[in-house]
């Protein structure tokens, strides 16, 4: 099947072979799937993000000498069911899962790994226990969208946010229009967003941001204070570059709980000092449980996250490593979709 | 009146002049007075302690080039009442107190200002309303660990401690003995901790915890996964030097609350990859609540925190240079008190 393949650390339009459905397992042809900035990273700095996930005890362990089939933000449809499956969900029908395959000695990411093709491919096997079907009606490029939504989901329950709570927004590429849209969902009022982009600020609007400022005209600290006074301050650090938690521990008020979305591959620098005479919590947070994964995509379906503003792009699998490029440069996209059968 | 004075980033011993008690105020005559692990911070790295105080917004704003009397750890007996004053307290009766002045143009800190000597000298002044009555029969020594015992309540109360939690407190000196005695006063168990000195390993049993671990021999990490086994992880850092937040990190289990009240002075280097993937939380802390400062002085008083063994040491204003330098031998000393009247 063709695919694009993340073959000695570049990304190349190659023949794979089409993944086998093992036991409990589907093959699904992928209709849609987002690039997602986790995979810029770990194309960019691969040898780290592996580093970092063995160090971590994590499941994303690839060996980087071999071929790797990214992608895990997908929406597909069942082509064929493999041994020992139910067939609850028929051929045909289109599904959204956790990028997961679950296997007796122990999961696999789907994305990031050597021999679990993710959705930059024609063809993936999942998990059957695990397919969400798309409600009715549904347009596979939203609901390709509940992956990196749900991850905003996750970041905002991890704040555990209070009634009085005023959240900033800082970044609004994929991750902070997630937590934007999550915040919304909630009831979260006001919420400030930041970016220097003006197509991800006009988008941030449109999922949902009360007051959205352009930092190179204003600190987002001031327009957060502006906007929520002495309220407890809530930042989402969703931009991911080394210096920002500092930056951010040095201009938050008193008390600020952080929550760090933003994936930053590098070492980086922090004064604990600062975050000791205000206070300051810093809660990391990754990915999303399996129920606000299917949350997320009721969510979608039912309208509460308008996600079809996001999706800027698409491309076949020839046009992922440009798409990889584009989405580096902020002015251009937010979503770009793979649509492998092009 | 006789104090130990910083004066050109040294400790040495002056005359200076007794404090008037402004509206509200008392004078009070030190009976005894702690020193702390910030004290001897503060000389160490003074221009980066009233840096960081600066800008995180704290009221820790000494001029370098004045004499500055530290000490905020103590027990003093009324002298005398300033203007405006209830006398609801009467001369001679022994008292605690926040070490904080309170102005009509803002607060001060009672041993980190130019004008409001702390207690390495004979005599303060203490805003009238905070003062607490030491309770009868409670020893002035064991009074005078308040304040530290109280950082200790604080930081367990920061840490939000779910029934299920199993505590780490990596660092035996005077602020891990506090949290471990906050902690048995909570009930956590098994309550680990770890330090290299064999004395501050006694105290730690001594004030409560049920594990105590010598890292040299063994990991603390490995002793507190043998007590607790899967429990959700709550890891105290009280130590404060660079790298240590790292490794606590890099070690911690999923999902691991690490509570950071060791106050390390210097820059620090973090992985956020490390947090991120196993969605940790960093909870810096500093100082309590005036109701944990009250809470403290009644548990002491009580027997529910057993303070007697934490003074290893006494001295007169003419030995607080010594004893600053024995303590920062860890196996010497845990508490060191000064009383000026000697």
């Amino acid at each position: 099947m063709r695919a694009a393949v993340m073959r000695n650390r570049s990304l190349v339009v190659a023949d794979v072979p089409r993944p086998e459905p093992g036991a409990g397992e589907v093959l699904v042809r992928t209709l849609a799937c987002g690039i997602c900035g986790s995979d810029l990273h770990a194309l960019k700095h691969a040898d780290r993000f592996v580093e970092a996930s063995r160090r971590a005890g994590s499941v994303f362990t690839m060996d980087l000498s071999r071929d790797v089939v990214m992608g895990h933000e997908f929406c597909a449809e069942v082509v064929d069911h493999g041994p020992d499956t139910t067939k609850r969900v028929a051929v045909g029908t289109r599904v959204c899962s956790r990028p997961t395959l679950i296997r007796r000695d122990g999961p696999r990411t789907v994305g990031y790994s050597n021999d679990t093709p993710g959705g930059y491919a024609e063809y993936m096997r999942l998990t059957e226990a695990l397919l969400l079907p798309v409600p009715n009606g549904l347009p596979t490029e939203q609901a390709a969208l509940t992956e990196p939504m749900a991850v905003g989901l996750h970041a905002v329950a991890k704040a555990r946010l209070e009634p009085d709570d005023a959240p900033l927004v800082i970044g609004c590429g994929p991750v902070g229009l997630a937590v934007i849209a999550a915040l919304r969902l909630r009831g979260a009022e006001p919420i400030v967003a930041a970016d220097y982009s003006p197509m991800r600020r006009a988008l941030a609007e449109r999922m949902g941001a009360h007051v959205v400022v352009d930092p190179a005209r204003e600190r987002a600290i001031d327009a957060w204070q502006n906007a929520a006074g002495a309220r407890p301050a809530v930042f989402f650090e969703c931009v991911g570059v080394p210096g920002l938690i500092d930056r951010i521990m040095r201009e938050a008020p008193r008390e600020t709980r952080v929550v760090v979305a933003g994936v930053c591959m590098e070492d980086d620098r922090i004064r604990p000092m600062v975050g000791i005479n205000k206070e300051l919590s810093v809660q990391f947070v990754l990915g999303y449980t399996p129920m606000e994964f299917a949350e997320t995509l009721g969510d979608i379906a039912e309208g509460r996250i308008p996600v079809a503003p996001l999706v800027t792009g698409r491309v076949g699998v020839d046009g992922v490593a440009d798409a990889f490029a584009a989405l580096a440069r902020p002015d251009e996209h937010a979503k770009i979709l793979v649509e492998p059968w092009r």
